[in-house]
């Protein structure tokens, strides 16, 4: 059997006014992160209906890759422009793949 | 260039003393919504804090796929379940791809 992997659905909601700067902010994440050891992938959503919902869904090879990506001065520097660019705190999940 | 196809992430809670059978229910769901037209993925995740949290992450040729899906007899039986089995009604949102 494979090994388990770590999933992520981590959703971040744009200031009404804020919608394009926080898309190119979450979009300058993809190409270095997924350079990142253990990210086999990382893709950016937004919401047809609701532009300021973006989504990201990820796949790691477990906890500590998250935990490393967590530190990177990429994630660092963007997460330290939320609190001008988003409504809400980002909700981070982590599962597990059902099937 | 590719084109786009419909991202989806559906949530669904379970009631604390129905997350086995909410399990079985969801699961239940993967083999025939995998046969589907335009089911391009659908995978089933399960919150590893808090295992009373689903998450659907699904991709679909389009739009008129997905209307279809939601028509599909093992859906409505799934989805008329959902009173019983979950804690809130399900947060089904509809995403493109940034990248």
């Amino acid at each position: 059997m494979a090994k388990e992997t770590l999933r992520v659905v981590a959703r971040i909601v744009a200031k009404a006014d804020k919608v394009e700067d926080l898309k190119s902010t979450l979009s300058g994440l993809i190409a270095p992160t997924r350079k990142e050891k253990g990210c086999i992938s990382y893709e950016l959503l937004q919401n047809k209906v609701d532009p300021a919902d973006f989504t990201f869904v990820e796949e790691w090879d477990d906890d500590a890759c998250l935990e490393a990506h967590l530190e990177t001065e990429h994630l660092k520097q963007a997460l330290g422009r939320f609190p001008e660019l988003t409504a809400v705190a980002p909700d981070i999940r982590r599962y597990r793949l059902i099937g």
